[in-house]
């Protein structure tokens, strides 16, 4: 398969020409289509920004995918789907609430926590997760020190408190590059893991 | 030079040991002293995962350094100084302001925008990417299309509404960073370009 | 069949004996098991102040189910959901995105309004209303008449005004009794209609 | 006396005609005016609804007048009024005030609760039911089980619990009646129980 | 009459000694026990700083006595009543309806002024002072020049202006000395000219 | 020196004739350049109401200069800082930021507290005394009694308590006085003490 062009018409609110790839976002392009099987359209749209696109990408991998040890897959992508949820992100709750269903096959519980995690049930770990990225999300000027405590008193490590506010600032990042070009969410993964 | 370790103590609330660099860091560490001469104590946290670290310059490079065209540097720095106002984040108030001092070499302009840039004196372009990465940084759910039109009716092209909105979220991002893991700024670029 | 106890253990925050129905509620909730299959944990709950339930049942009807002319069943329903989608209450939101999807057909459309309706495809009538039950749950102390001229203006008849506050005003209450009593929600909603 | 027209015009925003009664209404309207000597303007206007005025009716009196045990009328005024207060509502701040004077017979610490709850003398158990539906009204999103402890431990039983809720949450209702049709207040409770 | 000692104790939150005067403050008290026939317990507490209390009494005196020309009673009235409904304000609430009683003689009027002003009946010069004081006391940051636009046009003169924000920054001030030091109030003015 | 008259156009919102002074201001004036080289802004523009520019005069010398005991200078400036930069007053946070670095002689810290208070070093006393401005600023009307503990345990006396809450009100003054008329900062303190 090869990309030349990426479709970047009525995908947003902007008025693009489609985009035409370089060998790098080339390669972006085709990975996204067979991993997942199809291109989401927020990195359709950065694709007319190379290197943005690119280091993107890269965070997004970096946090969500590719490290080791840490926060196992359901507390990330529960951190995603909480700020998403605080952000009302259209593309971000359906990608990550998917995600957090094909995690944990629990497709009610994740239904829960896309309305109000505070209703949900979390063990003590992810609610002391949870809160501390939802003050963060809502009010970043509020935080202090003294609001890792929960954190720590339930086991979260050092390492482990850069991956959650890292997590949780990332999608502060995505969920404003969505709302602030009105990035129309993909269907699939709203439709998937149910 | 050569850079092996990055001192991690005493720039945050965590409790790290000194970070030991890859070869990709330790790159990057060493281009950071060599262009603004201190490392970012941002920069030297994220050090603990390599991947973050590197993706997180990357992105940050692409938005406020290295594109051609589109927004000038005024421009750029203005946004990254205004969300960071909002979120009130010590480090990137202090960098942004000392970057847009360096630009436009109007200490008190700058200075005004520092405490509310409603106040300043803005082009009515600069003026209208103010407002939308404002209520973009405040309530990103409310952001709708209809508030793109004073951008575009003051000559903000499609692609430039692209970096508006990206280094507007990039700044959400690495405020949540240095707020969310208590990292102390550099006193470097408070002092400069006074 | 006939209802002579209601369980209320483990649906809410409350530790309550189960209910012993009154003739008029064991009706209602015969009623009910023979509508839609089951007892909501609302009612069960409220089945302790029988006047109570009979009331709430009798003004839900009388909103959402019996009355003939003004809004259709999908503008009904879409208040409903904007409502408690603000509120951020679990057993409403369930309930009314699941009669939305009945309506609609289209579970895509239902679930972009439940992460932000203003990003959702609406006919001005619609975002007229959805906008103005917004406002008059999240600030009713600043709604003037002149926050009716959309309204008025896609041909929202006076009557249809009524039926529009009653049922938004009708939510907050129902939100609020499953808020303030940590009412667990019913399972079946959420996997209906999909 | 028999009812056989309700006055609407000039008692809202809207462009009503006057309203025909139904047998039920015709009673409901004709006991008000033996009550209390006037017809309130909410139901007035409902009265174009006579499925919706007689639900509000028999809720109302549900939680105000009509059962017997749990709360007692100073409490369950209290609750009207600081949910009221807060939603700024004139008709129910008007007459729910009235009430609390007529109760407690001292119009000075009434007057106290009309501006902030949180400076008059209020019993503990009063004061964690006022907390209480002040949180509830103002962001149920937020509202947790440790809530109710406060409530609990000032001897409110689960049964009272379920009243201090549904009353909170029916003002919520009554409140967004008002301020959604600009239900003007009658002038009669104003003037009453000084 | 002669003022010595002051009381001020179980006026305030603070355990304080009875307040001595000096020749000047005597004159003051004295002279409000003429006027007014009570000393305001803020006054009474201001006591302690000599210096703030005639400073303090010679900035009221300023707004709302003594000058001539410029906004008429009732206006600078409203004024000190929005503001400070809406800083929730015990001590200032009654005592400026009851002068906003006296200038008017309507109660009903100011009664509904204490709980919204966006409902009562107002000139549009009334209403345009009324929203600029209301937004002044919430949201100071977010004032703009384009704000005094309806002032301006409903015949509000520059030096008016002043006198609007004058009056709207000293409850502010007020406010805040009887809310942050727990100020009773007076119970004399709540019972006046109704 | 004779000042007669006072420019007091370009310098607000307003469109005003230049202030001839009294014998008062004219004094006041004298001092005012005698003293600090310059006439503050708001100052001039509250020449236009003679016993206005006087009492404020005389309450912001009561509260930050003239008085002995207490609140050292820093702890007065510090509370002038917290709230202004809350409230985002341009000539207010200039001009206080200049007198804490005055007084500290550290532009670093004081460049802190400029960002976000929460964030600077702080003493236990400092700490309750900004707290306790910061929340009577933001929302008086939650403010109460158990707010002081911190206070007075770390050694704030009662008569202090009157200056911490009369000088954090002053600033709730000055700061409205300076945004409602839109008032431009005199340049002269934000270069000086560097």
């Amino acid at each position: 398969m090869s990309i030349k062009n990426v479709k970047t018409k009525n995908i947003s609110w902007l008025k693009l020409k489609n985009t035409t790839t370089t060998p790098e976002t080339e390669k972006l392009f085709e990975d996204s289509i067979e991993t997942r099987g199809f291109i989401r359209n927020m990195q359709a749209v950065l694709g007319q920004f190379p290197a943005v696109l690119l280091a993107q990408d890269a965070l997004s991998r970096a946090l969500t995918v590719e490290y080791e040890g840490g926060l196992n897959g359901k507390e990330r992508e529960l951190i995603a789907l909480v700020v998403s949820v605080q952000n009302r992100c259209r593309p971000c709750v359906w990608g990550h609430a998917a995600k957090l269903r094909q995690i944990t096959g629990d497709a009610l519980w994740v239904g829960g926590i896309e309305v109000n995690y505070r209703d949900a049930e979390l063990s003590p770990r992810e609610r002391a997760i949870a809160d501390y990225v939802q003050k963060l999300t809502e009010a970043p000027e509020t935080v202090e020190e003294h609001d890792l405590a929960p954190l720590r008193a339930s086991g979260v490590t050092e390492q482990e408190i850069i991956e959650v506010v890292a997590i949780a600032a990332y999608f502060n990042f995505s969920n404003r590059i969505n709302s602030g070009l009105g990035v129309q969410p993909n269907p699939e993964p709203f439709l998937s893991f149910r």
